[in-house]
């Protein structure tokens, strides 16, 4: 992951400020766990409301974390009072997602004056602490 | 809209059954309104817990509801007893969601054995009853 | 397709002086054979040098032309002296392309300040005259 | 990068053949230079007929060689006689394209039977060795 310096000297709390302001995020009980200039931790407790007709993550679930990952990393890394808006995004599914728990790390790839390009995985641990990639997500974030 | 031949002719209860099984789409308020074979249509009564930090539509409400319209929509045009999963998705967003109420049309755009790709939008009216495209979506559907 | 006002007045001579331009293009064989406010028609004669490793039209000969279609659709609703660039765009392969001639229509599916979302297909012809649609591409082109 | 285990014990060989029937690629100039079980490696010294309207790398260059890093780093892990075909394939472009000689990585990300998951970056060189990304794709490649 590459170490950027942020434009916001307060990016930290630009970026808390943003999230506590996020409903649908708090309604789905994703919480993030580190914020970095230009990169993000979150984290999933998985519930029933969560499940797809298999009883999995839902697709929709996953492909809402990713956006919040990419969009804060990004939110991360613009000046005080610029907004964030996804222009873009795109997830890949690699595996199913049936854990209990899911984490995410959304990051920066390229930053830019117009947009900020974003990547992100959603995954869970298996029990000798090995990740699986539930969803990869790559956007296009617009800086306003 | 292209219009397609179903391979199961119980395609409707089939794609319903789907739909009842999925919890995530329910605890959105999100609602199928029009099953044709490859054609879904919905909508979603906007409520504060769909908000994202400036009081709009998240983006993650939109590509779930995407996503279920081009899921549901390839459910449409699988034999019975197969499974549809989301292979990839991109979701452009053109217009910021500020409506009381969403819609969405999904549909199969080309058929195929393996996977079927789908596209759809979510869209809310203005007063003159135009449309307003929030976001579009393509997807492949792998058809397992 | 959505008909548009062109911002520019001369949105032809423009666009086919930037055509005009474009040496990529040129080697390919691929010709723009019109030209209106956010729409643009093309078409390629196949050529041995267009293979891939089974013979049919290669996908890179196929992304070319979605690229330039979208990217030729996006200048013809710039004003005058700006440019535009290819932010992102995604193609989706339908159909292998096996036909002796190609043809594309590119268009622009949501105008802004900032960037045209563009969409196009590359298509060939039946003797029925139907059209098989080889691929389908969705982008996001900057207007700088 | 993740090492895996060819499923082709010629995989070298039969990812060479692909590769030597590809004759767009070789019109285009694109050499590859490594071959490791889903990785491959190639190079491209810029010419006049790569050109777009200003003089740089086209787009439709870059895409033809992130496809084809992607699809042949899908080549070298498939068992012997079977098919790869791109699904569908996003390019985010990065930098403009400016240098005499461009290079590429391409990898699979997520192995799978139905299909591999790929990426692949196209870059060139500073005077300080310190690379300058184009281009980042991401594609689904089925095997047949």
């Amino acid at each position: 992951m590459k170490k950027y310096e942020a434009l916001n000297p307060k990016f930290k709390e630009y970026t808390e400020f943003k999230i506590s302001k996020n409903k649908f995020m708090h309604n789905l009980g994703f919480e993030i766990t580190k914020i970095e200039p230009g990169y993000i931790e979150g984290d999933l407790k998985f519930k029933e409301m969560h499940e797809q007709q298999n009883g999995w993550l839902h697709g929709g679930v996953t492909s809402t974390i990713l956006d919040m990952a990419q969009g804060f990393a990004a939110y991360s890394m613009v000046e005080d009072g610029k907004q964030v808006f996804t222009v873009e995004a795109k997830v890949s599914y690699f595996n199913p997602g049936i854990a209990s728990q899911f984490f995410t790390r959304g990051y920066v790839i390229k930053p830019g004056k117009r947009f900020h390009f974003c990547e992100a995985e959603v995954y869970y641990l298996k029990e000798d602490g090995s990740e699986v990639t539930v969803a990869k997500g790559s956007s296009t974030m617009a800086v306003v």
